[in-house]
Parts: structure tokens; sequence; C-alpha cells
């Protein structure tokens, strides 16, 4: 087969609210190829994404990222690691490259999956998918009691674990965090998960959050996640030596593989959280699984989005029997739940199982999502780079 | 003073050539504040740079550039690093972000030194600006002949260092190689400076790099730059083990502080290279000098493009004596030559100096420029968000 066609659909609520809330807008990528249609999404700001995969060439490795897949053959997931090489290499000073191949190798799967009848997982390698245990992702409320209320709500709702992040953590006072943690700690109950997430608030100031700690461990905090920008490895890894027995998580900002491996080599994470829709996709994703396998470290999807990226995200380690914890958020916008009309729901055990299907075993439902669309186009020197297209 | 506006324009050479020349469009950006305007240039993608300036808020880390720069405070450098903290913050999840804000802080410095009527670099805390020492940096040529005869050309116009980059180099076999170094050392002769850039050419293949040293000593080749990926850390570790007394040198895809030290701390490159149009502009780049001071590292920049950028190049290391060597460009497209009308020409010694007027010291050719302007528009919803505005 050749990759005939590749659209992007700028999706958007009608207002977007300044909050740490990343379901509300979205990028849906569209591959065809030999008949068959695969479709991803990218975890991305999708104008400046949709301008990385169209923009003209700067030089020969400042290329559109469409350049290289555009006609591409694509028969097995050994072509798809061949376009990423491509792209690396004829789009490296693209800064916005990764997030943009993110979406489109998510599709490549999905539509390989269609092709040849199985899922996505099964392609990668593995013999079974296993189930895994979703913790619910939200945002902390705006006091101690909201924050008690919402999280009970959601433990009521059936959640064993929990993850609280942004909101006000870490920018005010220890005290007041404290307060915020063990409010969470009384709405989940003693025998619940709990999870933290600093959102980099504190940059790559270690004693912001060393003064942390005590409360998480008075609260009983499974990990710390991101208390740190992405970058400060030297940081990270002094507070995980610190931590114990919290583990520190992050990863998220990771947009390659070489990121991913530094979080684990040298920031010492205990888990390592990879959005399959910001690293480069779903082939980026399982490399970093088998690194963290390898390595001993704990891989761990970053969703936040909707159900086909969810999907995505738990491709890479559906396999890996281990690894058993998934996020899973519950504070969806009306477009990211409506962006398919399955969802990946707890089954009785309260467990999230990767789709059985062909592909990534969900689609966008079309129909509903022509609402959210957003009308975008740009125009360089008299001619139309990028116009929306009908969906 | 209150940032009133920020103006972006493109420009590019009418034929974009698919070579690895990165002087054949550009981003230029003027911030007007207090009566004063400051230029400063981006070495990225001009429209996805544009985008990434202006495009809808995703959600609250992933916001365009310009909402932290807008109507900002600017009355001293703090005044900078505070913006650079916001756009940190705000754009978080916008990976173009740090290519946009490294032509907007050039142009804040440039702006201060026009109302101090100072030169960045005393903004910077140098009392003086060392003369600097231009290495030649030039493409190889197709065969060893052409390589030969382009660096004795250069050597007869005053030049006694030069490095030769991409082109075939790294290609195809360490025998082809070393015909191709041989040849730029004859070009040369025995007293000048060699280096060589792979231009990451051998990905994260360590045995692909360490099968050129021995041609490369032969050469006697002063550094090797980029042999990888910038984020493969680990390999250019490996490969600086080996490589004495051959320096390795890398760092131009930094697009954070926290790469450059990885580069120095991780790495063990001898030379970290770094685009002040990419890094995040001159306040990022002074950070890294004074780290690689502190670690023993030898600070250099990476310059491909106009003047402007040059000088901009320039101010972050003007006043460290003891790191005396720059990149100069010698092979600009006539865009990057025109975009200034004045030019740092090497002195009776043969070095350059870092300017001593206000600001850059050296500005935009207005007139000339108009000839190169691309003209891009970019609408959501009817709303339109970028138009090339006058020059």
């Amino acid at each position: 087969m050749k990759i005939e066609a590749v659209d992007f659909f700028y999706l958007s609520m009608p207002q977007v609210e300044d909050i740490g809330d990343g379901s509300q807008d979205a990028l849906l990528v569209r591959v065809a190829a030999g008949g068959y249609v695969g479709w991803g999404e990218c975890e991305a700001a999708p104008l400046v994404t949709i301008a990385a995969m169209i923009c003209p060439m700067s030089h020969s490795a400042c290329k559109p990222v469409l350049a290289s897949v555009l006609g591409a053959s694509l028969d097995s997931p050994a072509d798809i690691a061949r376009i990423h090489a491509d792209v690396h290499q004829n789009s490296m000073d693209l800064l916005q490259a990764d997030h943009a191949l993110s979406g489109i190798d998510i599709a490549l799967w999905d539509l390989l999956g269609q092709r040849y009848q199985e899922p996505v997982w099964k392609l990668l390698g593995y013999e079974r998918a296993y189930p895994k245990t979703p913790y619910a992702s939200m945002l902390f409320g705006d006091t101690p009691q909201e924050t008690c209320d919402k999280v009970r709500a959601t433990r009521e709702r059936g959640f064993r674990v929990v993850k609280l992040g942004w909101g006000p953590y870490g920018k005010t006072t220890p005290e007041a965090d404290r307060d915020q943690v063990l409010a969470a700690r009384e709405g989940l109950g003693a025998d619940g998960l709990l999870c933290v997430d600093a959102g980099t608030v504190w940059a790559d100031d270690l004693a912001l959050g060393e003064a942390r700690l005590a409360a998480l461990r008075e609260a009983k905090v499974y990990w710390l996640e991101e208390p740190f920008h992405t970058g400060a490895l030297h940081v990270y890894k002094a507070l995980a030596t610190l931590s114990a027995p919290i583990y520190i998580a992050g990863g998220e900002g990771a947009h390659n593989e070489h990121m991913a491996r530094h979080m684990i080599d040298y920031a010492g994470v205990g888990y390592v959280q990879i959005d399959t829709g910001r690293i480069g996709g779903i082939t980026v994703a399982k490399r970093v699984v088998d690194y963290a396998v390898q390595r001993g470290a704990r891989y761990i999807n970053h969703t936040f989005t909707s159900h086909l990226a969810l999907s995505a995200s738990l491709q890479p380690y559906a396999g890996v029997r281990e690894h058993h914890l998934c996020e899973y958020p519950v504070e969806l916008k009306s477009l990211a739940y409506d962006l398919t009309s399955e969802h990946l729901l707890p089954d009785a055990n309260g467990d999230i199982q990767t789709p059985d299907q062909p592909g990534l075993g969900i689609a966008p439902d079309v129909a509903a999502l022509r609402n959210y669309l957003v009308d975008a186009e740009i125009v360089v020197n008299g001619q139309t780079l990028y116009k929306t297209p009908a969906l």
C-alpha cells in the first residue's frame, strides 16, 4: 500500500477555559492507504501542529512532516519505523515535528490493524492484553473540602486509585498542600491508592519539593508526579533519593525516546509516564516500554483526552502484565467524550481492557464531531497550504 | 515600559533548495515598547513559529507565546527573565514555544540596549567584549577535490579555522570520509584548525562514529561535531571517552537550558554549541555560558544565518576571554546577507568584534528585506490570527 492521504481535523469546545484541562480541543488525524482508513490524535496545540505538517521547507533538515509520509509505502510495522527515521532526519529542526508525528503514527498503526484484522497490540508482538487498573485522573478542588467531596464521589463510582493534580497544589504553602492531600486521603478512604501531580510547579527548586514530602508520607501518597520541569533531571534524581517510599513519576513532557530514557537513566523516576499523542506515537511508546522493562522502571500511560487517545495509549504496554496501572481521565469535556461513540469502561472488576478489535478497536464518531470542527485556513504567498477538510 | 507590539516577518529566498543550508529563509521579530524598537531572529521554521506565537489557547499550559509577552512590563533584564518564566509555564505543552521565544528574547535585549544606550553584552554584566577567532563554517564539497578547493579559497580569504559539515560526510564509507577530511586538511594547510560536523548522521550508532576516529586523527581534526542526535547522551559520552585528542562538540539542537546542561553533564562534550535563535534567546544562552565556565566546558555560538543572528549569538559570551572561537557563516544566501546592511567583518587580526553600539549594534535593512517578504495569512473560525504586516 501507499499512503494516499493524510487529513487533520482541528476540534474544539466552543469556549476554551484557562484551566489545566487538556480535553478542551483536539487534533484528529485520518490516514488513507490501499482502501483502508486509520485514525489518530495528537495531544498537541492543533494549529501549530497543522503548521508543522504543511509548512514550506526551510532547508534539507527542516521539511514539513508530511514530506516524509505522503506517498510512503505502508505494509508492515517496519514501514512505520522507516517513516519515523525519515521524519526525524527531514524535520530535525522542526521542533513541533514529534507532536505532529504522534497522531500520524497512531493512525498508521490503526490502519495496519484494519488491513490485517488484528488489534494493534498483537501487531506489536504481544500474545494477549492484560487488564489495567484505572486510576481516576482529576484536578484538585479549589478547597480541601471540594477535593474531599470529588474524590469521595469518584471512589463511590468504583475507582480504587485516584490522582489529583494541578489546581492550587504547590503554589502557596506546604501547609495548604498538606490540607489538600489529607482531604484527598479522607475522601478516598484508607485502602485506596492516592497519587499527586504537582504539574512541574516547582520548576527546578529541590527545596520546594522536599518541603512537601512529610505531608505526602502522612497521607500515604503512592507517587508524586512532575515535581519539576521534565529537563531538570538532576533535581528529579535528588528528590527521588529522598522520597521513599513515595515514587517519583514523570515523563509526559517527553517528546522523543531519548527524553523518556533520560527520565529513567538520569532522573530516577519509578514510573515513566508516556503520552502516546506526544512522544511520537505508538512506535516510540513501545520502545520506551521495552526500555522500562529492561531497566526495572514501571511504564504507565499519560492520557487526559479522548478514548481514542486512551486506546492508543494502552496498546504499547497492553501485554506487560506487571505494569498494571493506567491513567483514566474522568473529567472529560464533552468534545473528548463525544470524540468516540464507544468508550472503554471499567469491567465488573473495575479494570480497563485494551480493545480486542482490529486496530485501535475504537473509531471517531464523525457525525458528532462535526459540531466541534474548527474552520482553519493557512495561506502562504497566495497558495492555500491548509484548509479544514470535510469530515 | 510596556510591550506594545510584537510583529513577525517571514522572509525567504525565491527558491528554497533541498540542501543543509539554514540561511534560505528567516523569521524576523520586531518588538516595540516605550517608543523604542528591538529586532530579533528565530532560527526556526517560520510558519510553524508564527503559529506558536498566535495559536488559540488549548488549556492553561498551552497558550500562544504572545499571551505572555504582549502588555508585559519591560524595564530591566529581570523583566525578560520573568517573561521567560511566564512563557515556560503558560506554553509548556507548545513544543515550538522555545523557538518562538528565541527571536522575541533577542528583540527584547536589543530594545533594552536602545533604551539604555548600552550594548547587550554590557547589560549582561560584562565589562568588555573580547575578540573572537572566527571559524569559517561551510558545507563539504560533493567530491574531495571540491572540498580541498573551497577550503583553500577560504584560507586565502584569511580564515585560520575552518569547519566542514553535512554534504556526503558520514553517509557512505569511512574510506570516503577519510578522503574528504584529508582533502580538507590539504586545502587548509598544516597549521590551520580543522573541524568536522557530522550533522547527526549516525543517529545513535556508536560504531559508525568510532569507525571515523582514525582518519580524523590522521587529519588532525580539532573537534567532531554532532556525531549523533542531540538526545543520545550516553552514545556521545561513549565516543567522547574514545576520541582524544579530538573534542566532541554538540548542542545546537538544545532548545532549553536543561538540554545544554545535559550535553555538558551527561554527553561529555568539550564544546557546547548554542544557537541563540533556538535555545530561547540571549537570556538562556547566557545561563549556558555561565554553566559551561563553571563546569570547564567551552562555549561557542552556533550561527548559520544573518549577521543580526551572529551579533545575538556573540553577546552571551562576548566577555569570556578564554572561549575565543566563534562560528562565522561564509556561504550565506543573499537573503541572510541582505538582512543587514552592515556586517561583522574580520578585523586586521582576522578576529570578529562584538559590536560596541547599543543593543545588538546591527539592525535589519528593512528596504532590502521587502524583496524577500513572504505573504502569509492564518485564519481560524473567520478570525484572522496572523497576516504579514507591512515592513
